[in-house]
């Protein structure tokens, strides 16, 4: 079961039974994988008919390639807000990664499928995406360099860091389960402090 | 196409043909999903007939128990050989880490499916395999406290920072890209360097 609602998710999709349709494809990958769910499955647990499905979505790719395109876009929106707010390097990568990781424990069921899913995308959609994940490293990685040219990060190897710090976000996705591990922004807050030490954080100057 | 060969992964499987169809499962469900797979795409990926599969596996179940038990087998031993080094806490850490990863850059294809294909596990494998994962977790948390009750780690929460530690080795195994990503040794080096400052480490005394 996923934690977020579609109305969370997807809250500029109209109709309602488009959202609904993106909601039972999240449910029914996650349950079978991406490969052995049908558009029969997908229409089944929306309530509705594989034609009725077919006036909103034409294909079972095409409600994958939705669902991480809008996934994709979501955190890099959360990213480039992060870091393209009016303080210091030290408090824009706190944000950075409160936001990051707390969006991939809230939304985990979404999370898996856009991250384990990206091969079954069909190549324009592939490209799409991969246009977004490029984006969203671009500007971790400017954003670490920021502070290690304001000498408050002292990083070795940007590229693999900021590689490293996505990567503590994205598997947050794989292991999270909200009745065992701390609530969304509780672990966000922890994982900024690791990432921050990581990036061998100094007082701001 | 996994970096690993059957000989690497399974030495110890025999005959020849088991360790061949090991192969052939990890690269079928590597390339559709555990689920969309057959065990006759299995044995024609291995040049045998589904009869001569089922002489080795009853299932295909069987196999994926297989390939996620050796698997964390081999990781736990990694992870408790480090741990038990006579070292201090800092470089057994610094062993642990540099191993942990470099095994997930390196079996990246078998790593996936060992750690997103759990919930496909018949309830009796799973239990084996959480048994197993939950001593890996154990062991890193160990190593952590004892670091910090010797003074060479400063760590606000035990548990989380263990995971983080896991979990950023774990997601290699999604990301690594042999042709793109720095050599598995080299990335665990780095990696290593990055988690002890997630430790706080101090010089050793």
């Amino acid at each position: 079961m996923t934690a977020t609602t579609p109305a969370d998710l997807w809250p500029e999709v109209r109709p309602e039974a488009a959202r609904r349709l993106l909601l039972a494809a999240v449910e029914s990958f996650a349950r079978r994988g991406y490969h052995a769910t049908t558009t029969r499955d997908i229409a089944t647990a929306a309530g509705m008919s594989p034609a009725a499905l077919y006036v909103h979505y034409p294909s079972k790719a095409a409600l994958l390639s939705e669902i991480s395109r809008t996934g994709h876009q979501r955190t890099l929106a959360l990213v480039e807000g992060a870091a393209a707010e009016a303080t210091d390097p030290v408090r824009r990568m706190r944000r950075l990664v409160e936001d990051f990781t707390a969006w991939h424990a809230r939304a985990h069921t979404v999370g898996r499928i856009v991250q384990y899913e990206l091969r079954a995308l069909p190549p324009e959609d592939f490209a799409v995406v991969a246009e977004l994940r490029r984006r969203t490293e671009e500007t971790v990685r400017a954003l670490i360099a920021e502070g290690v040219a304001a000498g408050v990060f002292e990083v070795d190897d940007v590229r693999t860091t900021a590689r490293a710090v996505l990567s503590l976000g994205i598997d947050v996705a794989r292991w999270y389960n909200e009745r065992t591990a701390e609530p969304p922004e509780e672990l966000g807050r922890r994982y900024a402090d690791l990432v921050l030490r990581m990036l061998g954080t100094r007082p701001v100057a």
